[in-house]
């Protein structure tokens, strides 16, 4: 699949933004002083340089930011407007991650060093909260409406990732997990729209259509995750078929066949998920198991449900006849992308 | 030395705040709904319950709020106009103490285990963020001028831990220390003032003092707390004598030496650092050596130094006589304390 173009609309202006945002701060006699080490490994996690700090070109996909520039535009916001809110909300999502790759061990993003991995844990842990730091300061200069916004989503996704974590020691059923998801995924995108229709000074019913509009993304994108974290192809994904069941997540796919297989399949579920290193052909069981429940297709028809609700959202927006194909372009590429 | 009346004014106001901003969030639909398990641990964390839950009183002294509440109140501002910054405030240096209890693998605080000994490493950084992320949100509340002057200090405060945690891999001298702690110590006690003068709408002249009087106290309140984390008497700060050499800090003591010894001086302290455990032999030998430089001495002439240029910007401000009496009684406090 194409790249949708709102994700190519905006690099520019976003890579300025971040370079800005994330820079050595001046002193306020305007001599540089010893910020220390983080403003650097902050550079470096987003993608804007190497470990040395050599310039490269390794941004994300930053879809929040472009989903909030688009939308805001459409609405009638001018760029300069809504550019401290997509900052913001980029660096929270980064600085969820930091604090994410601690967090489960991971030792790539990307294909490049976490940075705990390069600047260990203790240090890791203050590049996050800086990011979260930095992103809030940004997110003032978006008024006071729009920051409370953004501020709220970050505050849902740390409930969230708190959640995710808190499901390591339990098995959850499928209602449980849309509760965990939609606060550790859906409410930064969530928040991409509503930051947009703050920004755009837009009515309150347009207001709640983009948060439905949200919330439906948010699910589609990331059950569309968890499902490309066990099926996804290992050349496109740069992940092993069943990545996800090796790291032992308890994503859709689980939450599903928690819910519903026989004591049989709970056993193996568990006994699977107790080793401290899964083995390939315990992983190929359990993506067994998932066969026999179908949940693969049903993981997509969920998938597919989120997406055309989405869209419905889409259509009652008063955005532009071209807006719309755009943002559906996109929508339709979270939804069934294969990476 | 008896407790500062500033400091016993407001306990009961902050407890309040305290639980409002930490209890568990109501959806929006009014029902509560499950956000996981971090609020209970910031409650317990502030010392607002025990690890079960149950109601105790066990809150820390509370200086930062305890100082914007009074310099508020002082200038002209009511209460509740300043409570909410008072409240960010708190949660600001409260988010610092459970990520730097990780960093620092500190199992005891005030004599209650840590947060990161309760919940474990991965959730007690998230129990961190969700105090921070609740932090900037109250912070708003204060309106987005003195929401700015919180959170600027919060992203300064995180560049000094930062610095913090990278002079372990170094030796420093007297100014790059004092530049840390105006960092990591400074900004937020000075930020108690500046915040207050913000929130009672007081003139800049006087903001401008009440930086400068921040600023000193801080290096006060802080050189002596490094003071006392060597000559402590262990029987009033709860610590050993030389605790913080044996958890090889590079305080004020360190940094004075480290400056001022010569070779021979030097290869003690690097040998001695250079350590996994410090023995109590040791401990003693750099405690001499401090000895030998009049380091205490010399510390405690620094401290009074900052807590006289403290009292000059205090009589200049225009606060009552009275109240300029009871912030006299708590600089001179912070300054002398014995634990």
């Amino acid at each position: 699949m194409r790249i949708p173009q709102i994700l190519m609309l905006y690099g520019d202006i976003l890579e300025k933004g971040l370079q800005e945002a994330l820079s050595d701060p001046i002193s306020a006699d305007g001599s540089s002083h010893d910020a220390g080490p983080l403003y650097p490994t902050l550079r470096y996690h987003v993608g804007l340089c190497d470990e040395r700090g050599r310039p490269v070109k390794a941004l994300g996909k930053m879809l929040r930011p472009s989903l909030l520039l688009f939308t805001a535009q459409e609405l009638g916001a001018d760029m300069e407007s809504a550019l401290p809110a997509a900052i913001a909300l980029e660096l929270v999502h980064n600085f969820s991650l930091i604090h994410d790759d601690i967090q489960d061990h991971d030792e790539l993003r990307r294909g490049r060093p976490t940075v705990w991995k390069l600047i260990g844990v203790a240090q890791a842990i203050n590049a996050g909260d800086l990011m979260y730091s930095i992103a809030t300061r940004k997110a003032l200069l978006a008024g006071a409406d729009a920051a409370g916004v953004i501020i709220d989503a970050a505050t849902t996704m740390i409930e969230g990732q708190g959640l995710d974590l808190a499901f390591e020691d339990r098995w959850i059923n499928v209602q449980s997990y849309i509760d965990m998801i939609d606060k550790k995924t859906g409410a930064l995108v969530c928040c991409a729209f509503r930051a947009a229709g703050i920004i755009a000074r837009t009515e309150q019913a347009t207001i709640d259509l983009l948060t439905s509009l949200g919330m439906a993304l948010g699910r589609a994108f990331q059950i569309r995750d968890d499902l490309l974290g066990i099926w996804g192809d290992g050349d496109l994904t740069g992940k092993l078929q069943g990545s996800d069941i090796r790291r032992k997540k308890k994503s859709f796919p689980v939450a599903l066949i928690t819910q519903e297989t026989n004591e049989e399949g709970k056993a193996l579920l568990e006994s699977v998920y107790a080793q401290e290193r899964i083995s390939d052909d315990d992983v190929a069981r359990v993506i067994a198991l998932m066969g026999s429940l179908d949940v693969k297709e049903r993981g997509e028809a969920v998938v597919e449900g989120h997406l055309k609700e989405a869209r419905e959202h889409l259509e009652r927006l008063p955005l532009s006849k071209k807006g719309k194909e755009l943002m559906d372009e996109l929508i339709v590429y979270l939804a069934r992308r294969e990476k």
